[in-house]
């Protein structure tokens, strides 16, 4: 799980001068040229380009790089988000353009000293789950190529689950921060809504865009977070905000965790998956959690509103124009799914944009009864194959833990819970209220037995797996 | 102005025994009678009815009296609020129904000891501001019937202007509950977006609807919105939080306003109402206030997207049906308004909500250097005879300077500041942003001159009409 690029471990060997920017890079190369999963990434970055910014770090000072809190961090960037001068394709090489300038958020990270390798592949305009919706082709899976790689943030979850790179960004909308995560066994945090800036991100659904983070540990997701969060001017759906302190009971225990119905969860026959999640309930109650059943049915009317609602027709307003013209550049299941968009009329939006308000207050009461929510991120893997033969019941199935939480306004991060005994892991979404983020991050470092922020334990999943299949 | 019917002395009747609610009812039944204005109400309630509420209250002991802070009250709501048991029109007699139950802020005023009297006239479904689109009749102005009432909500002002009832509760979506209180010399309050409640109210764009409170003075105002406002499980869109505490400076002095720069303003050709604005502005600055010109331009751009965007699509969400089944039965301005709305398409929703968020932001930024935003309420008077000749161009008139403010999520409070030399009122607005109808009213008392809540003193509005005609 915590490979040698962690934030931890790379700090230290700064630290202890045991490597240089430009090491390092040559490092991650190295592991890129040697990793078998194959259509991670769109492009690196020049080979030039990644030499002069290795270097150029390198000739800092002791005192400048103090000051930067992920001097020399190799890092990926999901190919829909703006890096100046380099091409942007959202996964269609006939929509790309060069960018002008450097996503917020990216410019940010690079500001904090962090080394930009890549841009990561993805599903065609960040529509989909699946990770195979893609003309650079479908992202293999990190731990077995014969199951998905999960989407839209495919490459950039791959990325980091094969230690190519310390973290990455990812976009969500419906659960592309997360999902990838669960398929690949690594942490994905998917920040409330508007504290990390959406400008210079080509959007899906602009309402609900959020930029995901996906690390090999809590502690390197939650510092990236606080690194890169903050109100920009330049994108007036950013929070002007920072998340809310840590409730008390998340950090000493004592805190409830609401978990669906019985009747509500969905493993789609996985038992093991069902065992794992068991158990990762039970480890929520060994730290001091108590479970409290709620009411998952506003959780997933509202989540199928995304889908089955107007919600699609936003998807029209950045890329409609780009498939009138050119309708043939885009891959027929993503051009279905967006000209869908073009049914709905706009009484049907605002129709819609009730009905949420409604949905939002009913899961608010369900949600007021708990610390956190807690459900599988996945209930199951699916096999590449499985995506041919039905490829939006695939995309169903892959959803149905993460596609309200946007449009309930909810934070969530996808932690690895354990492993199946064919290896695949399997993983649970912590998910709670608007600025809860700092919340999630306190409990997912305690459920990952990462003891405290920059720690380099190996998380506790090898427990998990002992406790259901040992 | 602050006629006989002023909570203050009513309640002072009360408490010396001067009155009975019957007595009251009587008297308000009378003033209703003897009244010259056409066309106020819809339907009065039916008398038995009225007798047996006065009758009701009158035979309650001292005990439970002194806990109905509305105890005996007459009020009017607009004919689009539900009263169980009664028609509710939204000024359209084929689309009236019978409301099964009483709106959730009508049930806090008569739960408080508040005497409903009737139920009001209005602009056909609270489409426009002109106060003449109704199948009742126009409804007359107050002062003089050469010119418009105002609306939609014009039954409910001219109702508190012509001192039949002592309160009114109209609503307001583009400037509805303030206008028309302009036209005919009162208070007009619009609260806040969602701190009342509008389950109950057909909606005319639900997402930017709100009650308004017309009034004889700012106490009153005052008075019944804290009575009416909470939070309602019936509404999705109540806010759950009150206002906030008043800012010091308005209570001591020592506030900021701000001006739209001179250019932005619009008087029509009316220079008594320019010199009547250029009047109020000097009386707040000597009550300690301090005038920063501020940018219009996001004000008004965000004004125009009501009428000219999609939200007029959002219309057709709450009437589209009746109107398709029925076309004949609506007026034909309203009709050609509701229609527009079916030009729009879902994404048209989308892109306009994000020019929205980013105008919000621009509007937030002038905001901050001020503690309130100053303007005419209405430019200058609109007379019948126009409406008939330039129905659309009448109707932006009356919106200049309201029509923004819900879209903005801000809140308002129309005031009388002086008149004519022809005797019209002119009046302005004070406007703050989310949850600022405190400082609102706090400043509204001063500038009106009422000492405090529940002085009776006749405002101040007659030493600014010396300032300027004298």
């Amino acid at each position: 799980m915590a490979g040698t690029l962690n934030l931890a471990r790379l700090r230290r060997r700064y630290a202890d001068e045991d490597a240089t920017p430009e090491e390092v890079l040559r490092e991650v190369l190295g592991r890129i040229e040697a990793c078998t999963a194959q259509h991670v990434w769109v492009d690196l970055l020049p080979h030039d380009d990644l030499l002069l910014r290795a270097r150029a770090l390198g000739a800092m000072g002791a005192a400048q790089r103090a000051e930067l809190p992920l001097f020399g961090i190799p890092f990926a960037v999901k190919d829909n988000i703006d890096v100046a001068s380099y091409p942007t394709t959202a996964g269609c090489p006939e929509f790309a353009y060069t960018a002008s300038r450097t996503a917020t958020v990216v410019a940010r990270l690079e500001a904090a000293g962090a080394m930009l390798i890549g841009k990561t592949n993805m599903d065609q305009f960040a529509t989909g789950l699946v990770g195979t919706r893609s003309p650079y082709g479908a992202c293999d899976n990190a731990v077995d190529p014969a199951y998905v790689s999960g989407g839209s943030s495919s490459g950039s979850a791959v990325a980091v689950a094969c230690d190519l790179v310390s973290f990455s960004l990812g976009t969500d909308t419906a659960g592309s921060g997360r999902v990838p995560a669960a398929c690949n066994g690594i942490v994905g945090l998917k920040p409330t809504r508007g504290l990390l800036s959406t400008a210079g991100v080509v959007p899906a659904c602009r309402s609900l865009d959020c930029v995901a983070i996906f690390a090999q540990c809590v502690a390197d997701a939650g510092n990236v977070l606080e690194i890169a969060l903050g109100p920009d001017p330049r994108d007036p759906l950013s929070r002007d905000v920072p998340p809310l302190p840590v409730r008390a009971g998340l950090h000493e225990g004592g805190f409830y965790f609401g978990v669906p119905a019985v009747e509500a969860l969905r493993f789609y026959g996985d038992a093991e998956s069902q065992a794992l999640f068991e158990a990762a309930l039970q480890r929520l109650e060994s730290i001091g959690g108590r479970r409290v059943e709620i009411d998952f049915a506003p959780f997933l009317e509202a989540g199928s509103l995304l889908y089955d609602g107007p919600w699609v027709a936003e998807r029209l307003v950045a890329v409609g124009h780009f498939l009138m013209q050119q309708p043939e550049a885009v891959l027929p299941h993503t051009r279905a799914i967006i000209e869908d968009g073009m049914a709905y009329d706009a009484a049907a939006v605002f129709g819609a944009q009730y009905r949420l308000a409604a949905l939002r207050r009913k899961a608010e009461e369900q949600m007021a009864r708990v610390d956190v929510l807690v459900t599988p991120t996945i209930g199951t893997h699916v096999r590449r194959e499985d995506v041919e033969i039905e490829p939006l019941a695939a995309n169903r199935r892959l959803g149905y833990y993460t596609q309200f939480v946007n449009l309930l306004d909810q934070c969530a991060i996808a932690l690895p819970a354990g492993k199946r005994s064919d290896g695949m892991p399997f993983g649970i979404s912590l998910i709670a209220p608007p600025l809860g983020d700092r919340d999630l991050l306190t409990l997912a470092l305690r459920f990952a037995g990462e003891a405290s922020e920059g720690a380099v334990d190996e998380p506790a999943d090898d427990d998990i797996q002992l406790a259901v299949v040992g």
